[in-house]
């Protein structure tokens, strides 16, 4: 409501006091916040913007989407993380562009000076192109889209709770999770969870175990990224928890009421998309060239190439690992570089020297309860070992002590109980 | 996405096994829930029907409204309390009408045949026919009401750090809460809390503390219902938390930017409505006559006079007590309503002797931590006893052992915190 004047933030020197040099990070993802938490504290002063006023911890995003965990138990306000360093702003707000010449990041109602700038703006779902495919499918990168799958799939039981028994097939509900990597894999397996476990005493005239899970892979295997005996393992995990594995099939189209899978058409009440993501389109704001998964080139120091004192860090950055591939688009990755920009940036050119180098700790899945894998070069672990290792990774890494003991206390809760506390549906868009 | 055709639902005796009466509920608030639990595990077939998936336990929703507790402390899916009883069937649907020839229920594409039916829709928010008020203004009954609050709350604060402080009284934000009963104080109470305390370190370029809050009231005191030294002390408590409280004040209109209260023109950055509500359109179905507060006349078994095999209950129901004046819409009397309801048609005729009688339990409010009161008849408690008193009540009467731990957890934190740990802008209405 209120439209008063906006002033310019951050205009270097224009008071005085402020001679520190002016950081702002765009984005508060995994890469952003690393940077921003470096900084903290420091000679500096920091402006951390993005578009939502929390820093969602992703990879256990899905739990949220299967009604396992509240939105507050792996999403934090920004700011109260920053609340005890007085040298890091925080806004809320939509980036419009950059000017280079200016030094100015420029927002709807506003713009924010910078001495350097880190662009931390991770990734975006990818339709190919297709807009069938982003009408009607639902992604799984925000809170929002998380509590619209919730509400499709408990939703879609309530409605065929009024449908006749005796109809028999026509009852079947399909859930279709397109794309075969970590994202696709676990919600599977929690959707999986949620309708063979959770609800399975809920309703009576349906069978929630008569839900058909299916998930399409375009490539050979499930889990490419893994070694593949760990791909194998995971796909009969899978297969026991009831989920369908349709490798080699291409989605090539979708509507309202389904999808097409190469020539075949297959209803589904709810398509999740977790096949492609691209590069979020940062680049334009520069108006750089990107490679085809969006990502701009950057320098041995995250520096993109062809502009002093701006970096690009994260999803968004293309960096060749030891191995001559990308780096791939890993919470570690964007962390790491968020962590080495900030040292780059106080500690300036003695720094310069050292190129990024990223320390690879390995890449872990999980598929269900007692069901998961981790792979750290040749060392490779299954089963439930590996689910306890990957639950308390995960715990570790929530921001805060909140957090982990709320999760910690969720997946107790649902480990005894096998019941799903979040189970709510809540409007969105109407009252 | 599924239309396939829909079967009628309960039609007695359709299967020869279907001879036990069939009791349908309308509405999981306070009064249809109880009824439900009572007519559980008995010889009967329950159909409870609700438009949400939930049973929400409103006298906590301001508290997730400013971002105390997760949505899943205070609401459960119906379908889950009922889980091991056999006999209840839970939908969630729109009703549209009730045929009461043919004794039905009638939803969009359904319909539910019933032998006794018991309708506890509650109340909606009254605007006094003022379209103004009603676009303008936030209710607060549903979770998405909640959640609307708790956005604009956050995101008011969020917009305002954008404004450079110098600006002066142009950044103070008005909060505008209309009504002055227990739900109006204790929005106004955890609102004061919210900015004054949990807060107040988060942000760099204003001052949450500058936020004024305003409780309007059009009678000559805040919680009228109470005896007027309790009244005084919740005025001074609120007072001393920073609310303003205008009490013999009219708010006239609304519109985007502010209200007209009297002949003045305040401009408010939300307006949350707690000023009246009316029974919800239920005597429409029926096509009958109610007072002007939209509540139907019932006889003393709580039948709906004119209809054999129809009970109101709750906020809907016109039900004198012992002091000649209409029954309070409290969550108590539409508890013994239910049960009440449930037993007549359990025990059958012999009941019936027996007219319904409220059990006053007290009534009681919070202002905030260590602020409370209760009456009850004519002994009185108020401050930090009264407080726990509160508490300890609330955390009892919530339905589930997870949300008595969740909720006790939530509060136990936020006492020695002074944190609210869900304070998330989550989108609705676009992705």
């Amino acid at each position: 409501m209120i439209t008063a004047p906006l002033s310019k933030i951050g205009v270097t020197g224009s008071i005085g006091m402020n001679i520190r040099p002016h950081i702002v990070i765009i984005g508060a993802g995994f890469g952003g916040l690393a940077a921003a938490m470096k900084l903290a504290g420091n000679d500096v002063r920091v402006t951390l913007i993005d578009r939502q006023n929390h820093h969602l911890f992703q990879p256990l995003l899905y739990q949220l989407a299967t009604a396992s965990v509240d939105a507050s138990a792996i999403a934090w306000p920004v700011r109260a993380l920053f609340r005890k360093h007085s040298n890091v702003d925080c806004l809320m707000g939509e980036i419009t562009g950059i000017d280079t010449d200016r030094k100015c990041v420029l927002l709807k109602n506003d713009e924010v000076h910078f001495d350097q700038l880190i662009i931390a703006t991770g990734n975006v779902p990818n339709y190919f192109g297709n807009a069938a495919l982003e009408k009607h499918t639902l992604p799984l990168k925000k809170l929002e889209h998380a509590l619209d799958i919730r509400n499709r799939v408990l939703g879609a039981f309530e409605r065929c709770e009024h449908i006749d028994n005796s109809v028999g097939d026509e009852n079947g509900i399909n859930f279709v999770i397109v794309g075969g990597g970590p994202a696709g894999v676990e919600t599977a397996g929690a959707v999986a969870e949620l309708t063979r476990q959770a609800l399975k005493q809920d309703f009576k005239n349906i069978d929630p175990k008569k839900t058909r899970i299916i998930l399409i892979e375009a490539g050979e295997r499930i889990l490419a990224a893994f070694h593949p005996k760990l791909s194998d393992y995971s796909r009969k995990a899978l297969e026991k928890m009831g989920v369908e594995i349709w490798c080699n099939r291409m989605v090539v189209d979708c509507d309202e009421y389904g999808l097409t899978i190469d020539d075949e058409y297959l209803p589904a009440e709810s398509v999740i998309w977790a096949a492609g993501i691209v590069a979020s389109p940062a680049a334009k704001w520069l108006g750089i060239e990107t490679d085809r998964s969006g990502r701009i080139a950057v320098d041995d120091n995250l520096q993109i190439k062809g502009f002093n004192d701006i970096y690009a860090i994260g999803d968004l950055a293309l960096v060749t690992g030891k191995n001559g591939q990308p780096l791939p688009g890993l919470a570690p990755v964007a962390k790491q570089q968020g962590k080495y920009v900030a040292k780059r940036i106080l500690t300036g050119e003695k720094a310069s020297a050292k190129p990024f180098k990223y320390f690879d700790g390995g890449i872990q899945a999980t598929i269900g309860r007692d069901a998961a894998i981790i792979q750290y070069g040749r060392f490779r672990l299954t089963g439930r070992l590996a689910w306890w290792a990957w639950s308390m990774a995960h715990i570790y890494f929530l921001i805060t002590v909140r957090s982990r003991l709320s999760m910690f206390s969720s997946w107790l809760w649902s480990c005894f109980t096998m019941q799903r506390h979040s189970r709510l549906i809540i409007g969105r868009g109407e009252n």
